[in-house]
């Protein structure tokens, strides 16, 4: 299989993973930078007229992997595959990003959920969406309704 | 950084790149199956109350990686994080798929546009969207545009 190697490193707010906020309903507005190298410049070319970017990236700070577990405020575990969790066989992290402005090799963006100096593998534009209307979104949709039954 | 390894292998209808359906406005509508290897199987404890899927794969079977390239039906070249094209610094694809049904540690899936026998590396469930009226599409927007133009 291929050695995967680092395209750039995100700036984020984040130092460790207790400040990244985590739970149900959990808003990601944090901005922060895709700083690419200069050697991977010239694959930016276009990706400025995208709103929004897949940024595929590499769990650095992880331990090793769990297949089941809880997420933060889910007493029930959960298969890895069927969370976001970062103990996962292969480290690879996934988030959707808003691209706000390019300046040269750097990516100035909104939503940003990973740790600062995490490697960047990837960056994909994102072209659709699969309307809401058609998601099921199993454990999360019932861990919602349970917290907004107790809140009420 | 991580060593990849693959967690199953894809179930695709696709023996060679030529008959993967692309260009403009191609549907994936090809069923296949996701095999998960054994070793991980509890990994996908309660996967099927999700609807749709992120599949994280390996592009195994791609050549070396070019920054500029054109995609199919689209004279001018863009960057690689602009598009899709599988000639990536890292070979790595990304899909989103339909969970149709859960057997064992084989998830039945519409979607694919993998070759078949490629190694997923990850699978995440995809729990929300961006609203279509929020998302800006580039050049594929322009690609778009020109082609329903011609064909008038």
């Amino acid at each position: 299989m291929f050695t995967p190697r680092a395209i750039g490193y995100v700036s984020s707010p984040y130092k460790t993973t207790s400040e990244i906020p985590k739970g149900l309903n959990t808003r990601h507005d944090a901005e922060g930078v895709l700083r690419i190298l200069r050697d991977f410049e010239l694959g930016l070319t276009d990706i400025e007229g995208f709103s929004h970017l897949f940024v595929i990236w590499e769990f650095d700070r992880s331990p090793d992997f769990a297949l089941l577990g809880s997420p933060p405020f889910e007493e029930r575990p959960h298969g890895v595959f069927a969370t976001r969790s970062p103990r996962r066989p292969n480290p690879i992290g996934l988030t959707v990003v808003e691209l706000l402005r390019r300046q040269n090799a750097d990516l100035y963006v909104k939503g940003v959920d990973m740790l600062d100096g995490t490697p960047i593998l990837d960056i994909k534009p994102y072209m659709s969406s699969v309307p809401m209307e058609k998601l099921r979104r199993g454990w999360l949709a019932e861990a919602e309704a349970r917290k907004a039954l107790e809140e009420r």
